[in-house]
């Protein structure tokens, strides 16, 4: 039996952008949205809305951006079947350059926010709410923070307007055991809100932790189509719809999309399972110098590396 | 806490072996075993024990045979501080072809049987012991048998001597809820016996299973180094070392071979996460249909290929 509770959101050109700065053609994004409203996805996350005054159009593609002329561009002459999703992230928008949700064809902004800047989430994100957006707050990097500090955040939140807190495994460090602790204590802490589940793959768990999020009760999911995303990539969303029973999802647009190109591209950029990756999901820290190393032309000694880090050498 | 009671095997040479005929080098077993030997791995599994009346040397590397010459010429010379293990396939090996354990550097036997065959199997395992080594039975190929057969054969194996009774997911088709019901199963069924778990990676939950094998108390598991196996492979032993906390663990020998050695050979030898090996895996199929199509030059309609093995149109 299925969960009719439960929503899944692809975020392959948001968090699969981090690799490319979003330079994606309008033929890339407007062959992801067709599939994934054929496969029966919930919510498609096509980007940031960030403001113009702080990141460069010569720098960035479009979907760092999502002005609605872009959107239109893309959704433009389709029945729209799926809900739009785009990510804030705090200090990259201004209030006043997000426009109400009936001038919009976004439907849900999902606003990104550290532990400590849980405040001004909450502020932003109250601010969508009024706007008529669907909204959630998406707490990043638990896996390194006082526990006391997330405890603080948690309680803020359930004092917040806001309905649905996702889980985040920014570092691709968690087990099962910290995602089902950690749900359990969002459940805790937050009576009468939805949680949600964003993984990373750099210990090849992000599809297995999402499973063990619906186990312990979460009802939004995040994948991404191959896995594509930033460093080892997300939960691939091929197997998380096969892994759901509910007849909606087809998984059939996906394999086609897959063929025709991921795979192609994903022999021009590297996101997956890498062994630098894999060192900074073990040792819990921010993807970044591995992400620079496997930008590198020639790997470095990896032993070596793994030995820095876990020693907390610096590395620049 | 770590449980001491944990033993790693790792089975490169043996799985990865069936992507290539186990035509490795010298030099590469050596290093192998040398990597294995100094991160602390419990058992190397080098290979399969076969008759040479049924396969040939010409078409079939050394390890798919494991004489006692070739295996001296790979450990000799070295403190051996880890044991060897070999598989032995019901019907590919003759008993009198199997050496006294005391004339082999061999430590241990693992006999590898479908359901259906676990007579066979017994006898074997027992004429193994009844030689001197360790001993294992691994039941294959579980996820497609009748649940009455399967209960029928662990009352069979219940009965014998065989002490180590391994729990396997030949199809990389099962999630943590199967490895759980059937390791509480087994478990049930093989009162005073001991579990293993090796699992495939066609659903990027090799490692997680593995894991989920540990939480329902199995001890003896398998891994890879970089997750080399047939098809979609295996457990990654570089995940499964830095999971468990036994200090007498250590990743950096892994982490140097797989770099040297394992990250070149996975740009010529295709093994790991790919469409068609994970279609075989949700749909509960062998993987050699995908392997076929793997090993073809240009990858047929997946899409197609996804409906005509889920409605189970024939192949060829």
């Amino acid at each position: 039996m299925f969960r009719p509770q439960i929503k899944v959101l692809d975020c392959t050109v948001r968090d699969g952008g981090l690799i490319n700065q979003w330079q994606f053609n309008d033929d890339f994004v407007r062959k992801v949205f067709i599939a994934l409203s054929q496969a029966g996805v919930d919510y498609m996350e096509i980007g940031y809305k960030s403001s113009e005054k702080y990141f460069s159009r010569n720098e960035n593609g479009a979907w760092k951006f999502c002005s609605e002329d872009d959107l239109k561009r893309i959704v433009g002459g389709f029945e729209k079947t799926m809900k739009l999703s785009a990510m804030a992230d705090i200090g990259r928008i201004d209030y006043e350059d997000i426009p109400k949700k009936s001038e919009s064809v976004i439907d849900m902004i999902r606003v990104a926010s550290y532990v400590k800047e849980v405040d001004k989430a909450i502020s932003l994100a109250h601010h969508c709410m009024e706007k008529g957006y669907e909204t959630t707050i998406n707490l990043m990097a638990v896996s390194k923070v006082l526990e006391k500090d997330l405890d603080d955040a948690l309680e803020d939140l359930a004092k917040s307007n806001v309905p649905v807190i996702y889980l985040v495994d920014s570092f691709g460090a968690m087990y099962s055991e910290q995602v089902h602790y950690l749900a359990k204590k969002y459940f805790a802490a937050l009576p009468g809100k939805e949680l949600g589940i964003h993984t990373h793959n750099n210990q090849q768990l992000a599809f297995s932790n999402t499973i063990d999020g619906i186990i312990a009760g979460i009802n939004r999911l995040d994948a991404t189509i191959y896995g594509m995303g930033r460093g080892a990539g997300n939960c691939p969303l091929e197997l998380l719809l096969s892994f759901l029973k509910n007849p909606k999802f087809d998984i059939r647009p996906v394999i086609e999309i897959i063929q025709e190109i991921f795979i192609p591209m994903k022999a021009k950029v590297e996101w997956g399972y890498h062994i630098p990756y894999m060192i900074t999901g073990i040792l819990n820290e921010h993807p970044r110098s591995g992400m620079k190393i496997m930008s590198a032309k020639k790997l470095p000694d990896l032993r070596q590396y793994y030995e820095d880090l876990r020693d907390g050498t610096p590395l620049e």
